[in-house]
C-alpha cells in the first residue's frame, strides 16, 4: 500500500540507501503548467529547513520529471519523478544489521516481511518523504488556480528552537506540534460517510513518519467543553465531514526522533519537526485536491 | 463513499427516518459461527449506552440477518443486515426543512446535493451507527479466535457523570474521550507506507460522527517529551505503521453535541460518548480484522 | 469482492434462496426523479423474457427501495433495495448437498470456502442478476437525461428460437449471442490505461454467469482481416481505451446451461439467453455512468 | 488509472518519445530471489519478436532496476523499473501535430485532455508494453515457485507468417489471434462476483493495444452448441468464476494495425501479433499472481 488517493493517486517507491527515490501522481489535470522551479522551490524548502542542530545529508535533491509533461504542461499522463540518493554511505549502517533500533520500524518489517534492508532504514525512511513535498508542489500548481492556499507552521517556534538547542546540548532529541490551515476551499468538498474530508486529512498526516496524533478544530480541547463554548469556537471548516468554505485548521504531534545524538555515531536529526512543515503542506495539498477532483 | 476497508469492506445504507438502517459486510471469512445473540448484545450495549439524561429513541433495534450465513456458519458471501426504524417522527422534524442547525451537517449537505433529506439529520444521523456496531460485532467473532481483545472505555468516567448532570441541568450538553486498548494483535499487521496500521485506525475513528481528534501511544503528549523520554514511555504498540505485538491504544477526542437541550424541543441527548463505546470498539474490530485478512 | 464500479458502485448481496436479493448502489448522483415504475418495468421484462420452453420460478420479484430517496428524488446517499425470496423450496436442493453439478460452481465454491450453501446454487445463482437489472434502471434514468441509450439483442432470434424448441425436446439447453448498441455516448469517456472502457465493459459482460466471450468493434473477425479493410469496418466507437462519440456496439457469448432437462427434475431452464437481454444492457448501463461520472 | 491490480499492483507511466518507459510493482511478495537476467530475457523476447516485415526501433530495452530489491532479495516494498528511450527521432512526428491518425486514439486522447502528446502515440503508444513485460517476468519468478506456468502463442502461425508477408508487399497490415494456456493453477482462485478469475482476465487482455475481443474455454462457439455438446467440452478451467484447477484456456484477438505501410513513411510495423505474444503472457502472469495473494 504505497499509494494513497482516490482520483489523485500517489504512488512512492525507493529506500534511502538506494538508487532513488520516486513517485507517479496519477491523475493530475491535464493542461496545468509545469512549474519545476516552484517543484524544485518546495523541495529545497524541506532541505533548508534543517537546523542548525542537525547533520543533514549532503544531496541537493533535484527533481527529475520522467512522464506526462508536453511542451511544458501536464497531459493527463501519470507524473513520475525521481530524486537520486547520492549521500548514501551504506557502510555506516552495517552495524545496523543484527540490531532493531528501539522507537524504529526495524522490528516490524523484519517481523512482516522475514527480509529488512537495514541501510538507514531503507523504506521506512523518512527520506521518502522528499518526493511527497514534490508530489504536493504539483498539487499545489493546481490549487493555487482555484484559489486555495495551504500554510503549514511550527507552533510554539521559538520554544521548540529552546528545546531543540537544549537537546543538542544533552544528545537527546524533542517532538513538536505543527498547524495547519487551509483558506479558500469551498464548500461541498468531503464524501459521507467514510471518506469525510477530516478522515482523508487524518489519515494522510498520520502516513508521516513520527506523526503520533492529529485533531482539527478544537480538537481534543473540544472534550472538554460545553456545547455552548464549542457552538461559539472554531469547528474547523468542516461539517459532516464536508468543507462549509471556512478556513480548515488542523493540528498535527509529531513525537521525538527516538535515535538519541549520545546513542549514536554519524547522521542524525535532534527534531524532525522543522522539515515535516512542507511535507504536512504538501499531504494536505493531495488530499484537497483529490477532494476536488472528486467533487468536480 | 459509504465503504470502509480492503479485504473486509463495510458499505452502509439508509437514513436516520428512513426504512431501516442497514449495511453489507463482504469479504468476511467462511465457516465462522454466527452467533445472532452475541451481535444483538452489541447492539443493546449502544441502545443501553444510554444515560439518565438522554430521551433515546424508542425502538428496539432488532438486526435482521439477509444473507451470507447457511446452517448457522458464514458462507463467505456478503453479510447484509438491516435494523428497522420504528420510532420515526417525520412531524418532529418539518421545521428543520428550511433551517440549517449550527455545528450539523445540514448546510454542508445541501451544498453538496443540492438536496437534503433534513428529517432527522438523514443520512449523517448518528443512527447510523447501529449497523457498525453490528459489524463490529461479526468482526469480533473472528478476532476472538485469534486470541484479539478489543475494549474501549470512557476516561475519567465519574467526571463526565458529573459534567453530563450539570449539563443536563442547564440545558447544555458536553463532549469526552473514549480510549481503548486492543490486546492480542500479533506482530506485522499494518501495511507501509500509506497503509500504516495508525492510519486506518484513525480514518475509521475520524469517520464517527461528532469526533475531533485521534492520537495513539503518548500522542499529543509526546510532542512535549525529550527522546530519551519518550523512548522510555508507551509507543502504542505501533512501529513505522506496524504492530509489533504489544498492547495498542489510542484515544478519540468527541465534541458537545451542537443540539442544546434549551434551544430545542423534542428528542435530544446530553452526550454522545457513552453510546460511542460500542461504535469505537466496534470501528476497530472492522479495522484490525481488515488487517488480519490483508496479512495472512 | 460483490462491488463494481469506480465512482458508481454497487455491492450485491444475497443467495438464491435465502431471504432476498438485495444491492447497494453507491455515487448515484442526487437530484434524480427516481421513477420506480421504471426500475420495476425493467425488472419485469427480465422475468418475461422466459420463454415457453422453461419453468420459472412464480415470483413477483417486486423491487423495495429502502434508503436514498427523499420526495421523489435521490439524495446522493446510497440507493439499497431488495428483491425477496418467495418461491424457495430448499427441498428440491437437499439433493445437491452432495453432489458438485458438472459445468457449476459448486466445486469450486466448495473448494474456495470449505462450506457451500447449495441450495439453488446459493450465491452464485443467477437471481443475483435482478438487482443487475434494478441497478441499471436506476443507471438508465441518468443516462437518458444525457441522451444516452443503451439497447441489447439476441442475435439471429429467429435461429435461436428453433435451437431452444429442438432442445425443448430433447431435453437439452443451448447457447446464444447477445449484441449492444450503445447510443449517444459523448467522446472522451474511458480511462487510459487500465481503465479502458471497452475493458470495463468486457469485465461487467464476464461477470455475468455463462458468459464465455467478449467482443467489440469487429471483434475476433477483426483478427482475419487487412489493415485497409479493418480501418473502413466499425471500430466500435471507442479508441485507445477512449469513446469517440460513435456508437459503441459490442457482442457477448453464452455457453448453454449445463443442468439438462433430461437429467434433472424440477425446475429448470432451456436457454439463459432471452432473459440476460436486459442484464447485458444493464451491466453497460452501469459502466457508461459510472466513466460519465469518472470524467465529469 | 494507470494501475492494474488488487493486491499486486502494477502503476505505469512514460511516453513513448520521453525520457523512459517505467512502472512501480507494488505488493511484490518479499523474500523472492530476483533473476534480473530472466526479466531481460522476457524484455528481450518482445524485442525478438519482431518479424522481418518490421523496422523496430533501434533500442536495446534494458530493464532498470531502482527499488524494493536488497542483497538479490526482493523486500516487499515497491519494485520500480524503467526502459530508457534513446531511439526516438521526435521529428519524425511533427507532421502528426495537426493531424489524427485514423484507427488511432490521437482524437480520442485530445477530446479527453485538450493537450495531447503527438510524438508516437505518446502515452497510447503500444512501447508501454516494455514494461509490462518486466513486470509480468517479475510475477512469473513467483509463480513458477508455485508450478504455475503461463504459456501463449500465435494460432495458426504459418498461415499468420503467409498474411504477413503478404501485406508487406501490398503496403498493408494485418491482425491475429493469441491463445494462451495457464497450467498448474490451483482450484481456488478468483472472487466471485465481480472478481471473477476470467473477468479480471478479460479485463487485462483488452487493456492491451489493439486488442478487439476475449473468450475463454469455449468461447464464442459454445454459443452454438447445445448443453450435451458444451458439458463434453473443455470448460477453460474457470467455473462460477473460480479456477478449478484444470488448465486454463484463453483466446485474445488483435485488430489489424491502422498505419498502413503504403500511407506514410518511417517506421511502422506489419502485424502486431507477434510481439504481443509475451505481452499476452505478461497480462496473465499478473493476473493470476494477484488472485493468488488475494487467496492467500
Amino acid at each position: 500500500m504505497n499509494t494513497i488517493g482516490n482520483i489523485l493517486r500517489l504512488t512512492t517507491f525507493g529506500e534511502s540507501h538506494g538508487a532513488c527515490i520516486g513517485a507517479v501522481l496519477d491523475g493530475y489535470p491535464a493542461g496545468i503548467e509545469i512549474d519545476m522551479d516552484f517543484v524544485q522551490a518546495e523541495v529545497d524548502r524541506r532541505r533548508a529547513a534543517h537546523n542548525p542542530f542537525s547533520t543533514p545529508r549532503d544531496e541537493d535533491d533535484r527533481v527529475e520529471l520522467l512522464s506526462g509533461m508536453f511542451e511544458g504542461k501536464s497531459t493527463g499522463a501519470p507524473l513520475a519523478f525521481i530524486v537520486r540518493n547520492n549521500d548514501t554511505h551504506p557502510q555506516d549502517y552495517e552495524g545496523l544489521k543484527d540490531m532493531f533500533r528501539p522507537g524504529h520500524a526495524d522490528y516490524t518489517y523484519q517481523e512482516k516481511y522475514g527480509i529488512r534492508d537495514y541501510r538507514g532504514g531503507g523504506r521506512a525512511s523518512a527520506r521518502e518523504t522528499v518526493v511527497r513535498v514534490a508530489a504536493g508542489a504539483f498539487a499545489k500548481l493546481v490549487l493555487c488556480q482555484h484559489g486555495i492556499e495551504i500554510k503549514a507552521s511550527i507552533e510554539d517556534e521559538e520554544r521548540l528552537n529552546f528545546r531543540m538547542e537544549q537537546a543538542w546540548y544533552e544528545g537527546d532529541t524533542c517532538g513538536g506540534v505543527i498547524s495547519c490551515i487551509i483558506k479558500g476551499c469551498p464548500a461541498g468538498l468531503g464524501e459521507p460517510l467514510y471518506g469525510k474530508l477530516h478522515a482523508a486529512l487524518g489519515a494522510a498526516m498520520l502516513s508521516i513518519n513520527a506523526v503520533k496524533g492529529f485533531e482539527y478544530g478544537e480538537g481534543f480541547a473540544a472534550a472538554t467543553m460545553s456545547g455552548s463554548q464549542h457552538n461559539a469556537a472554531r469547528q474547523g471548516g468542516i461539517l459532516g465531514g464536508i468543507s462549509n468554505g471556512e478556513d480548515i485548521n488542523f493540528r498535527v504531534a509529531f513525537k521525538p526522533i527516538p535515535t538519541l545524538g549520545k546513542d549514536v555515531e554519524g547522521r542524525h536529526d535532534v527534531c524532525a519537526v522543522p522539515r515535516a512543515v512542507p511535507i504536512v503542506e504538501a499531504m494536505a495539498a493531495l488530499v484537497v485536491l483529490d477532494y476536488l477532483l472528486l467533487k468536480r
